[in-house]
């Protein structure tokens, strides 16, 4: 099958083309680097030293000799989305090209804008193209399970069944996104349904949880294939952020009680997830959404867990409760089904001690490129400016010895907020 | 009361502008024209002939003895948005300031992508500057009954209590907007929702029906105070067009079934229900949605309605049934509630014999300025490009006598489709 993976040098973009090659389908790579630019914005450099694309898919054929084509540029450009389709004749866009961090969307209103603008544009883009150039190809988009907030009843598969006042209708999940950030992914599920239905288009939302874990099989073939691995307060997401902290035995911290309860999965688990939804493609003019995680956890269950798991390395953190910096429930009934992918044939890599281990383990394999100033939530959702470049918060706790003081350089106050890259 | 009206030059601003000026408010208008500038890339200007803007505030101003300000400038420029708060410090904003008409916005990737990013990064701009500068300040917001589409379940004021396993919860009622253009008030709606959460902002969403008439006590001053008045396939609401078309003995173009059921009102209730909002002003924190409408009709009633008025003034019109340009429900289950505005004290202007009598009597007073080769639908939802430059659909039956040819004239196809201004 044609793949292209809009986005594909990122985190979880990077992992699921090297998965689809290997799988045997042609894969194109489709990014412009914005998450590379963002490193260097926030003075925050992914704690694993990816290479540049060249070199990873110089890399990647040398052990398998697999091509994986790269178009280099924007989506939200539509002359190079149209060449794209024109020359790679995709069957399946898979599209994790969006900025993706609620705290990044959160920083400032330039900040919120361009994580709307860019996501909205770039994914309207793509539907267009579709129309245009392909009209049968699926559409698998990134969503988020985020999208649905903290309901106070179960939370379905993008659908529910309304019973009101004597008559029934199967609507759209009401949305209560807690971010600028998931509110462009809610803005980007509207788009997709209503394409759908007015070109016959075909598209899975694939509602993903928080992802943990950075290896895959394809990963792990050459240090040259790394994975990014993010543990900042900005794009580090809890787990992650967890393991960095029990690396430098800093502080586990939780924001506010710690009730927040999510849906998690493996990153082994978002390579599988995918190619599923590829493989049994949604039917002409059909939207359909898939939650896509394999474990709910509250936010102080995975940092007693990484607690536990940081002991056996011998590293004692304890855990800190700091004031919740964004405005969300730190206790609350949560229950969301996520069915639809194992009947596809899903078999979880579930959060086990070994993968826990593993986890840790990496972030202490790279303990000296840990920035220590990077990891304490400067980002407050309160607040409408979030000056990043005043000094990070002061109340840094112990921290484990550092083989070199240069991995802290980056952490002194001085980074310099630069503006997103507006849309042309 | 300190209003500013963004968007107080267009068709529900100019008139709502004017009416709080008469009932003692300080008024501000805030405007870029670009709602005049469509007129020309659409080659489809206002039947009736309105003035500038300096021209219509002397003319008030000469009248009344009332100043209104007026703040040229564009929603999505936030230094100008910054200087409006800061010079005039409105208590409450009124945010007509969008582009308001769903097939502009479905003429093709252009027109959709401009559609959202102008309304959605407008709204923003709006939230952001209330945050900083005037965290009181009520927003009044313009949205539309169109977010909700045609469920088949009664539409609840913005938000429905739903039981589902044996829990219940009070959330967003599930939307399923019909155009990019909806979908827009759709983005709008969740981004004002979530504001209003994480800084206690106070807003209420107007989920407006399609507005009639074009006259209010305070238009009708002068002739120098005329509001617009839209009769184009674009920017021309059913009722309105139906009205031109009788004028001329063009036949009223119903699309397919005509069972297309919405919320109906007059412009005089629109005025009278934004000043209610704004007296009652919603708590901090508080994000309230009323569905500001008076009484619901289907298209072929209203056409019906039309016939028979224009029976009076000697006008025979047949009603053509068209194939339907947008992608929806011809026949369906509509029932709407709009208990909150009459709560409040409004007394609706219901749909009468006399009002369609004037509305007909107002087309036949211009009737020489009708152009009637943009009454046709040329936007089609199942196309992603509609070249309107292109020759207008010829299917153009039997028209009065014309007392000259120079109305005419704009429709010879030679329309240069203009892109629409982008974002700064």
């Amino acid at each position: 099958m044609r793949i292209a993976v809009l986005g594909g040098d990122g985190y979880c973009g990077w992992p699921t083309a090297l998965y689809l090659s290997q799988r045997g389908h042609d894969v194109a790579i489709v990014d412009n680097f914005l998450r590379r630019l963002w490193d260097h914005e926030l003075g925050a450099p992914t704690l694993t030293p990816i290479r540049s694309l060249p070199e990873r898919l110089r890399t990647w054929h040398r052990h398998t000799g697999k091509a994986i084509e790269s178009f280099v540029g924007d989506v939200t450009d539509y002359e190079f989305l149209s060449t794209l389709f024109k020359e790679f004749e995709p069957e399946a866009i898979v599209h994790f090209a969006e900025q993706r961090a609620a705290p990044y969307s959160m920083i400032d209103r330039q900040h919120a804008v361009f994580t709307q603008v860019n996501n909205v544009v770039g994914t309207l883009n793509v539907l267009f193209a579709i129309r245009e150039f392909q009209p049968e190809c699926h559409l698998v988009k990134l969503g988020t399970m985020g999208e649905y907030g903290t309901p106070n009843i179960d939370i379905e598969e993008g659908f529910i069944k309304i019973q009101h006042n004597g008559r029934e209708d199967v609507l759209p999940f009401p949305k209560q996104p807690g971010s600028f950030y998931h509110l462009s992914k809610v803005h980007d599920s509207h788009n997709i349904a209503f394409c759908c239905k007015i070109w016959e288009l075909r598209a899975t939302d694939l509602n993903q949880g928080v992802v943990y874990g950075t290896v895959t099989d394809e990963v792990a073939l050459d240090e040259a294939l790394v994975n990014r691995f993010d543990y900042d307060e900005v794009f580090g997401t809890a787990l992650n952020r967890f393991c960095v902290q029990a690396a430098i035995q800093h502080p586990l911290t939780v924001y506010g009680k710690g009730g927040q309860t999510r849906g998690f999965l493996d990153i082994r688990d978002t390579v599988r997830c995918v190619e599923l939804a590829c493989l049994n493609a949604a039917g002409r003019g059909e939207f359909r959404v898939f939650n896509q995680f394999t474990e709910q956890f509250s936010v102080s269950q995975l940092a007693d867990m990484i607690q536990v798991a940081a002991h056996k390395f011998g590293l004692c953190v304890r855990i800190d409760h700091l004031p919740d910096p964004r405005v969300e429930s730190e206790q609350h009934y949560y229950n969301a089904k996520h069915t639809k992918l194992t009947d596809l044939g899903l078999k979880p890599h579930l959060l086990s001690e070994s993968l826990l281990d593993s986890l840790v383990n990496i972030a202490v394999k790279y303990r000296d490129r840990i920035d220590d100033s990077i990891l304490l939530p400067r980002v407050n959702w309160r607040e409408a400016r979030n000056d990043r470049r005043r000094a990070p918060a002061l109340a840094v706790a112990a921290k484990a010895p550092r083989s070199n003081g240069k991995a802290n350089g980056r952490g002194n106050g001085r980074v310099r907020q630069v503006s997103p890259v507006p849309v042309a």
